[in-house]
């Protein structure tokens, strides 16, 4: 095998495993080459990598040493996605009845989603979760692409409980948007006891459904290790929730004036 | 730049956006070199992520000619995901009340999401669909994941009207796995009227959910051009649906007896 095809291919199997640790053996092996040629192979697949943009590769040294792909967002990109978010969300075309905003296509894209996890994978890639969990459904999609960016298992919180889930713990939380009482239910055997738990949705107004996931994490012996929501309004000023990254801040939504106020998070790193 | 970090930068490209064609020129242009330099790096760059099964480069011919990315899965890993799932369902401790067996970990699990998701990419790869649809909760991922390398979008439909979706049409639809008439809901604004559509979903039994979504294709003027589930149920043996591609077909599931039986479809491809 060539040195060209060899990096590639190192390339190609670390970033479809993102955060995910792979000896040198394995590679060596897998290529029938030297440790020390797959150090250098390593040293180009991260330039070119980093070229793109997408992250870098991050060795690990000793013995038992090894390589994974961390992936990454640059600031301008960050930006510019936020641009291109707030552009997008501003559309009055998304004006729904009682002022809300219709954004399920931004969170089907994959386009949008996959940038917006880079976003939170670097938000967050410290924070030493042990799970990504969101509450269904429009949240899925991204909080999945999260999980797999940090190579974490996904928590999806249901809003009913299924027969399908088995044994469930439900919670009734208080939501704000709906003004109304809302029930949440999570499977027994969903996350292991006293595990670290990183929050991931699409949208947050006064913080009762991100509060009422916290407390069912805490019904598991479970801590919220960090919190993150692509879209949070600015009002009410006050949340139940202290601590958490927004990738936008909505504004004023009005049918009556047609106006959709969104603006980027600049605080956000 | 050297020729070894283009040849990454073109495999990071390529793959982190599946089935999107790229000019030569974007190339050219973002290495300052010959579009015939960048033609000589694609072919390294196809042989290189042939080599880890995960696809290959597909180049279009022409003066507007370019490049893009077709996922792929070998006849080998199939049947290795095959067995491996197989193995994961076979476990009785997923046995849950009424004969239902708990599946969320494995549809939540980014790594056997994401090889699923490259047998329906290789299976609907030339069905010319034009939306990937799933009906929620534990399909979205898989789903989600095939819309990706397909580069198609995704539409979830919803099982109860949300005031986020906007003007919805909805049907019932009779459940036979859990024998009762169930609900959908799709937003007006989901789908193009007249489109193709790929169905992808976790699990079929009967086949009314999967029903109740071509019919609400109909409803939108489209067209249901391929069915990918997960798991089928063996029984009943006649589904509401004539035209679909399992995964696994589930055989006898029993509580009493501590038995769930799982075996590949063989005749997948």
């Amino acid at each position: 095998m060539k040195r060209t095809e060899r990096i590639g291919a190192i390339i190609r199997i670390l970033t479809e495993n993102p955060s995910k640790a792979y000896a040198l053996s394995y590679f060596s092996e897998l290529f029938g080459c030297a440790k020390s040629s797959v150090s250098e192979d390593i040293h180009v697949a991260s330039q070119a990598i980093m070229f793109t943009g997408t992250g870098s590769l991050e060795t690990i040294p000793g013995a038992r040493g090894g390589v994974r792909y961390v992936p990454d967002i640059s600031d301008e990109e960050v930006l510019a996605l936020q641009e291109e978010f707030c552009s997008k969300l501003r559309d009055t075309s998304r004006l729904l009845g009682g002022n809300f905003v219709y954004t399920s296509d931004i969170f089907y894209d994959h386009d949008m989603v996959s940038r917006l996890a880079r976003v939170f994978a670097r938000k967050f890639r410290d924070c030493c979760a042990e799970y990504v969990a969101t509450v269904e459904t429009k949240g899925i999609p991204l909080a999945y692409n999260v999980s797999h960016l940090l190579n974490l298992p996904l928590v999806v919180i249901r809003r009913e409980a299924k027969i399908s889930e088995g044994s469930t713990v439900s919670i009734n939380y208080f939501s704000g948007s709906y003004d109304r009482l809302q029930k949440m239910s999570m499977s027994k055997r969903a996350i292991r006891s006293g595990s670290k738990v990183l929050i991931i949705d699409d949208f947050m107004r006064g913080g009762g459904s991100v509060t009422g996931i916290s407390e069912m994490i805490g019904e598991f012996g479970g801590t919220v290790v960090g919190v993150g929501i692509a879209i949070v309004a600015n009002e009410p000023e006050v949340k139940k929730v202290n601590d958490y990254s927004s990738v936008i801040n909505l504004g004023k939504v009005s049918s009556e004036e047609k106006i959709i106020e969104a603006e980027p998070n600049r605080s956000l790193f």
